[in-house]
């Protein structure tokens, strides 16, 4: 993963070495340039930022070697999750780059990225019949597979639809990042051995700082910030349209929707008009203003976790995850 | 399902009636179009061959009213699988048609399809989690699914490789077609609690009737026999090359090599040119007299089970499944 997100980190970035080398002796596929292209998806590309989040909610250096092990092969199942989602992503975008390197789509086609993805999903799944058979989390993991996916057809459904309330975005965000999130915190201190209570704030913890983590990887595809390998209005032009451009349309229709009404032949100069149309009118400011809500909603919520290691961890990495955009 | 398949088998049929309500029941999906489309592949198309060997050998009939409810589920869970790889098949194998109807990918595009067959997957894993939790098959199951993906994985590897051996073609059918075979008459006499010999005769019982079957399906690409609704040498055209083909290869390269290095340039006239090749040559008989073997060998290991009746019913399915071409 990015060794420079977690280096100020000792404890958390040696863990996520291991979740790392956890993924790296998993994925044995036959084909080489396949396996090296999972590997370098793996070790170069990621932030580990689900894994992180539930190593810090399991506060994985105060437990036995034989739990820590158990640990970090969960955490691992968050990153194997996200990473399947990603490939599968990467076909519906026709993505040409992943983590700052070719997607495999675009270097091995679609047909094997799909069953690419597939091949991940049974590693997730090894990883937790491994982990936590017998747990109600069995459950809560494919439940959060399928809000993932629903999350994203929800998204394809609502393509090109001017008519989308701000809910439908909500509901949409929640299933495709946020629910990862939630998840990860939440069984962070459920395998951590926290109480109930504890357990019930890190899931909406994680929900909220998932919920803010997306919008604000929606706005910059209005700042134009292209940090994240992630082409600019990429999202726009397949008709994905995202909390600026739905705040803007509230009060701005007549201005965007003979651009939009051109759907996937809008040019270029089409869709800079429309990004200049949302920033002029505050559609980003709005967006980060409402991000910053779900933010602070996190933050009252991680001052209400009773151990003030946690607290510290997670509020110096929710504001350096969340704060990427100022 | 196809009623006509098992109709003259009451109790399988009423079971399989149930394993389809079931899978209907798991089918909940917001999109409504989709919906219809995954109850209407559920329901109208499949032979339900999977949970049919499977409740063939957990004798259901002859379990309490609980036992059958929970196998009822396994059995499902089977079909979800099948019906997961299948909707991706098509994706990779562009087919317009899947059982009889528009297949997902072309009735939705390919970006759902993927999404759709990620869905199945979660309900295949919820169905999985409340049957075997706490029983080996948990990961056995996931072992299979990757057997499928590595075995469409190694096919396509494999493509337009004239140098491909046998064993190639043994490795990857054992993968993407016997596996769930194997595993379904497996867990049927694991969860229908038969004694461990058994369990091991009916692993090698799925696993030859599924190499066989995979066999007679490549040979009606050959023999022309379109009533599986599978176009005519479709795999032959993006360069999937199967036995009966792989057979001719061995003594009649010379003629063959020139028109399949035309690839994917390959015309109507260049495959039905290697398609008479094949036949002229006895790739068909040959292949058809491999077939033969494995049915046979499932044959003899049918002889070797106990249970009379299971015997008698597995004979009379294996027939009728493996006589298609006759």
């Amino acid at each position: 993963m990015k060794q420079h997100f977690f280096h100020t980190y000792p404890a958390i970035n040696n863990a996520l070495g291991k979740v790392n080398q956890t993924i790296n002796d998993r994925i044995t596929i036959k084909n080489t340039q396949l396996h090296d292209a999972l590997q370098q998806m793996a070790s170069n590309g990621g932030k580990y930022l689900r894994p992180a989040f539930f190593l810090l909610f399991a506060n994985i250096n105060h437990q036995t070697a034989d739990e820590q092990e158990k640990l970090i092969k969960i955490a691992s199942s968050l990153e194997v999750l996200h990473m399947a989602t990603l490939i599968h992503d990467d076909i519906i975008d026709d993505s040409p780059k992943r983590r700052g390197a070719v997607s495999v789509q675009a270097a091995f086609g679609k047909d094997t990225a799909v069953y690419t993805g597939d091949f991940l999903f049974t590693i997730f799944f090894d990883l937790l019949v491994e982990t936590m058979t017998g747990s109600a989390y069995l459950t809560r993991n494919a439940r959060t597979m399928r809000k993932i996916l629903t999350g994203e057809l929800g998204q394809m459904d609502n393509r090109f639809d001017l008519d989308q309330s701000l809910l439908d975005y909500y509901r949409n965000v929640n299933g495709k990042t946020a629910a990862i999130f939630s998840l990860a915190a939440e069984e962070g201190a459920y395998f951590g051995h926290a109480d109930h209570r504890t357990i019930n704030l890190a899931k909406r913890i994680g929900q909220n700082i998932g919920i803010s983590f997306q919008i604000l990887d929606d706005i910059l595809d209005y700042s134009g910030d292209e940090r994240l390998n992630k082409p600019v209005l990429e999202d726009l032009a397949t008709g994905v349209y995202s909390l600026p451009l739905l705040l803007t349309l509230q009060n701005h229709r007549h201005e965007l929707e003979p651009l939009l009404a051109k759907k996937r032949q809008m040019t270029i100069e089409d869709i800079e008009k429309v990004q200049k149309i949302v920033v002029t009118h505050g559609g980003v400011e709005q967006a980060q203003e409402i991000a910053t809500k779900f933010t602070q909603k996190a933050q009252t919520e991680i001052d209400e976790l009773a151990d003030k290691h946690t607290r510290k961890m997670l509020k110096l990495v929710a504001n350096k995850l969340l704060t990427r955009v100022n």
